[in-house]
């Protein structure tokens, strides 16, 4: 095992790896912008180091203060966490250069799977399902409305190297298709410096479930389950469960093999999140991979019962995975709800401040992870996520009504400072996810928006 | 099921009534002595009633201030927690007189269960092994005497109508019998009003493992396994763990099939705990029976997923055992600490005062029990527990090194306010605990004291 790891992060996300760390007798160094010098994990980790302005460019993006921080503290990993550099195959390559562990998969990986298009075929040729879509990246316009108009509208218009819902269009008819396109190029370029973006077929009723894996690239392989991510606003996810409702449980194999077989087939090493798309008809569709821990992992270890951080570490380290398939018990059900500093009634703007009150529900069954705390200055600068509320239960029925408990006892105010958390329990009390029959649309459902835009 | 439930408590346990009673669609009363009108409870609670003033005698153990305030909000339940009147058999009594659901054993097993002798006889009678002592109460020092030189010593005297670890003197030999007699009859009519004492033989090196019920009166009961609370200082539990470790499979079957047949036997209803003592040559003997939810309940529900306070509101309620004993499935380890307002350097002498900082540990599988709050007033009047830790991983190992982990990242600290974190964390560190060897002398071995008095 590590000596010790450098977190590559800020938020939740750092003081759950600063957590995980610790159990496994690791050091940890935090790193913080100017901004986050008062935060929860540097105050938690054994060492913290101060690495540039707030602007994520100058700090948690900016590989040279990163590389420095791990050398100057004698770091041997570096964990990225969820977002900033956790998929960046170039940083991945850096830290290995520098003799620094990288917990996530190999450079080369990230990179193939970073690039969707290349995804899509490695997938294809592992005998992934996948929607009707261009076979590969497109060279202009005229092939790309060529390819909508074979398979058929909605279409969605998606940046090859875009992911986690950011770069993506959907088109409903052919007469919007070249103002669509133009600007998904553009928001392509802007967003990610590469302009490639490629056409699939748009599912507006479909269930985003995906599929958690863990693999330590020499075969060995399992998958922990699945979840429903299908509460999403602007395709960012809100409310996750698992097991994901509804589904058969031939299927729900049928995906976890999927997930494994393309992991085998790139040589997958680590914690990685295989996202489908299942239709009505019960068929399902690979969308991408995520080569990292999601924000939703807690669902799934509340299931397994498994450490989803420390099987990162111990993969990373070079343990082969001992885990077998059949040793994976999933119990119960979960649900996570994210409580975002946002406005739901102005279209989720971000809505910072100061925290007066900041109490989180307890109990059993019940986890929160949070950075937050009474008095903490909730910053501009970042991505808005406050708190995970997270259950557990025998049954989704209980877990719903636990859910409904836990976010009723959650309690955070402050001057300028907004919250999804009324904006949640509206979608636990739709009838629609109460019964667990609920699609991508049901966001719009709840907001009172009549069709899926 | 009830619409409203009144919870006769305080602190931490009173929070973990009403937020299994919100999850159940049960409305909640809190009641609070005038020390306890800001308290985390009182906010939680849906209407709350003040019944006097801080001393527990005229407020938590005041029936008539607990059944008018049932009256006045038309509560149809009382929930006793644990402590005060929760084993108290006329409380029941007068309850269901009133027309209140007791949630909690029927009032003439409380009161049979609660005389230590007559619960020995019961048990004795339903075939549970009990340590070799005096056949019911004695009627005097000379009766007692011969009782004890004939079973041998070391020998501890009891007070009939004790339990929860008080009134209870332990004796090495004959020439200091006569004064521990005395001093016990006289501690038994304090405490108790009630001078019966009666004798056993003492176990120095036992451990002290006890095993959860569930009982619906009608025959349905399971046993939901084991905890051992060896770690004690003066009787009282301050660490609690499940499974009991080092226990062969067939004595934790049996014990816990003894539990079964004990609660059958007295016709028990609802949760309740039976508490051995397993020797070094694997025998196990009745100590008692707790008739309420346990302080350390906690580390059973994260073994079973069974909330067991809610299944107390159940069987209350008249529900039938649905559970099975083979429904029972237990995962993994659990481990409680529970976090006093306490010295432990000056005999574990109470320390109250204001909490400057307050901050408990999480992250996965992270419970944090507990009433205390940043500002919060640790009052003087009531017991010291301020916080139960509790933390499951899939083997007693891990769940060793997240305890290490959580108790590393827990912060309590105010004026005039010690705690006995520190303390936990030295028999955390203590090779015989570390290693599931240890027997209610552990804590003298902490603090360094060779013999257990």
């Amino acid at each position: 095992m590590f000596e010790k790891v450098l977190i590559a992060n800020r938020g939740e996300i750092a003081l759950r790896i600063a957590r995980a760390a610790r159990e496994l007798g690791v050091r940890t160094v935090a790193v913080h912008s100017s901004e986050d010098t008062g935060s929860a994990v540097v105050r938690c980790a054994d060492e913290s180091v101060h690495i540039g302005p707030p602007a994520a460019s100058r700090s948690y993006l900016y590989i040279p203060a990163l590389i420095e921080a791990a050398r100057r503290t004698g770091a041997d990993a570096v964990h990225p966490g969820y977002g900033f550099l956790s998929e960046d195959a170039d940083f991945a390559e850096v830290c290995r250069a520098e003799g620094l562990a990288f917990i996530g998969p190999p450079a080369d990986v990230i990179r193939r799977l970073g690039d969707k298009t290349a995804a899509r075929t490695a997938m294809a040729a592992a005998g992934l399902p996948l929607l009707p879509g261009s076979p590969g990246p497109l060279d202009s316009a005229t092939e790309a409305r060529a390819v909508a108009d074979t398979i058929g509208y909605p279409v969605i218009i998606k940046a090859a190297a875009g992911g986690g819902g950011r770069g993506m269009t959907v088109v409903h008819d052919p007469p919007g298709f070249a103002a669509a396109h133009r600007d998904t190029v553009a928001r392509a370029r802007a967003l990610f410096g590469d302009p490639t973006v490629f056409v699939e077929r748009y599912l507006p009723t479909a269930r985003h479930v995906e599929v958690q894996i863990l693999a330590d690239g020499a075969g060995g392989a399992v998958y922990v389950g699945d979840r429903d991510c299908s509460v999403q606003r602007r395709h960012q996810k809100l409310i996750e469960e698992a097991p994901a409702p509804r589904l058969p449980a031939g299927l729900r194999a049928r995906m976890g093999e999927a997930a494994v077989r393309g992991a085998r087939a790139v040589g997958y090493e680590g914690a990685g999140t295989f996202e489908f798309l299942v239709d009505e008809a019960g068929d399902f569709f690979f969308m991408e991979v995520n080569c990292r821990i999601q924000v939703e992992h807690p669902v799934t270890e509340m299931l397994s019962g498994i450490d989803l951080v420390q099987e990162q570490f111990h993969l990373a380290a070079g343990r082969p995975l001992t885990l077998r398939q059949e040793d994976v018990e999933l119990r119960g059900a979960a649900v996570e709800c994210r409580i975002n500093a946002e406005d739901p009634d102005r279209d989720f703007a971000p809505a910072p401040g100061p925290l007066t009150e900041f109490v989180p529900p307890g109990g059993p069954f019940v986890r929160v992870d949070t950075h937050a705390f009474e008095g903490y200055q909730v910053p501009a600068s970042y991505d808005s996520l406050l708190a995970k509320a997270v259950v557990w239960a025998p049954t989704r029925d209980e877990a719903l009504r636990r859910m409904d408990r836990a976010l009723a006892e959650f309690r955070i105010t402050g001057p300028g400072v907004h919250t999804t958390l009324g904006f949640l329990r509206r979608v636990m009390d739709e009838p629609a996810f109460r019964g667990g029959e609920y699609s991508t649309s049901i966001v719009s459902q709840v907001l009172g928006v009549k069709t899926v835009r």
